[in-house]
């Protein structure tokens, strides 16, 4: 029987599966630093090699943490899961050397899809982009491999 | 006076300086390939280390590219422009190896806000991803120097 | 056979059902000008009832119309289409007395999934709203009735 | 000197004669329940004359409930604000009869440009869409008269 300790067990192994094999996230640092079923918690220092021309964080990057966040948390239920519509919108310039923290909550889940939340905050918690992700859930596992990519 | 060859080279000459200075971009291997007045094309071969723990290419590395050809449109007037809200829809798994193109162009400028439309494209001419950014310009010349990056 | 004629005589019929059975759009005098596969065109006129309180179109009049623009281009293919997420930028107010004019385009339909763009734009050409809808396939027709309206 | 108490009567003003104007959210029965600075809260009972083709509520309806209690909160600190882009995701069907209340929260307020989201719920407290509206003040004061409208 699947009682509440199991769920988070199982968005513990998700989380470890995903953080492995996720190599784009990897390369840019990314940290997972909780999971739990529908939520999850990332964080990124960001990197001299991250900015823009402007000289602060490329918008991609903060993306990047965002929709990572994003995919441990609608992954969570080792269902497979893939993102339709992400959408960003920055409220401040993150800058190199801050350490910006993602937090991504699941708002629905009807059926296959579902609707996620991420603020990401920089070390003073000023909010630096707000962002909301759709998902549809496929056949496959993370924890054990995919099913078909073609939404 | 401000002919459209001008307005042309102006393009040409924003388009080398954010490409020198964009190293997130430059790190993902991100090449402008044509840029104009409110447009610009630029490519992006998908490598290992771009994947997700799917194995497929990571939504962030399709983003930052998209990301990126948004950028040099909305700068190439010379007048800095900031991304505020950026949605993109995935429509189709891009792999390993493949070769992108976002193709990016202005939908409209009034004023100091724009809305650009960027479609991402396999090497077969399938879209992979669509994406609109919306910006506003600030203060600044892309070719010179920022303003203030406070939205 | 499926011939070109009869796909096209298949959205015409689809549009017959739906201009009839859509009350709301109906209510605020929106009127079908054309539909094809994957594309249509709707009109409305900009009355004093479908103010805001700052006394020009509400936002909620012009994203009906688009929106309505968008379920018809949908849904033209005869098979149930629903509207998942749908993002308008206002790009200039619409004023009382205006003639609006939204042009809905189909820019990808993968297996259920559909991204449709569409443009608002009032007597004088100029955009007033841009509006890109996601829509997903489910089981029905709408010149014969709906399935499950459950997303 | 401002206080807690003059923000929220300053809110309350603005209710008062948003509500008065706003002649599209009128004719849909929309009721404001509740305002504060950043915040609001209104309902609307679905009439059979806000019917979609497929006899559900129309998504141009649910927008305008959703749309109008985003405009009580980002007008309520009394600095006129207009709407730049709304994305709306429809989580389940909202049905004639159903009555639907739509909860506006300010996520992020930078200089003049705002993030608010609504959610709409139905009597039974089910999710039927998430919204997210950005705003951006321009001159003038809703309680006294418009600046100019041009985005």
């Amino acid at each position: 029987m699947t009682d509440q300790r199991d769920l988070q067990s199982i968005a513990e192994s998700v989380g470890a599966h995903i953080a492995e094999g996720d190599l784009l996230a990897k390369g840019l640092g990314v940290r997972l630093v909780e999971i739990a079923p529908g939520r999850a918690t990332a964080v990124m220092t960001v990197r001299p090699d991250m900015s823009n021309a402007a000289g602060v964080c490329h918008g991609g990057a903060t993306f990047t943490l965002a929709d990572t966040a994003f995919g441990f948390a609608c992954n969570a239920h080792d269902r497979l899961a893939l993102a339709q519509t992400c959408t960003i919108t920055y409220t401040g310039a993150a800058r190199i050397g801050n350490e910006l923290t993602a937090v991504a909550e699941e708002v629905a889940l009807v059926r296959r899809s579902g609707i996620y939340d991420v603020t990401v905050t920089d070390q003073n918690g000023k909010v630096v982009a707000v962002f909301r992700g759709q998902s549809r859930q496929i056949k496959g596992q993370p924890t054990i491999g995919a099913g078909s990519f073609t939404p």
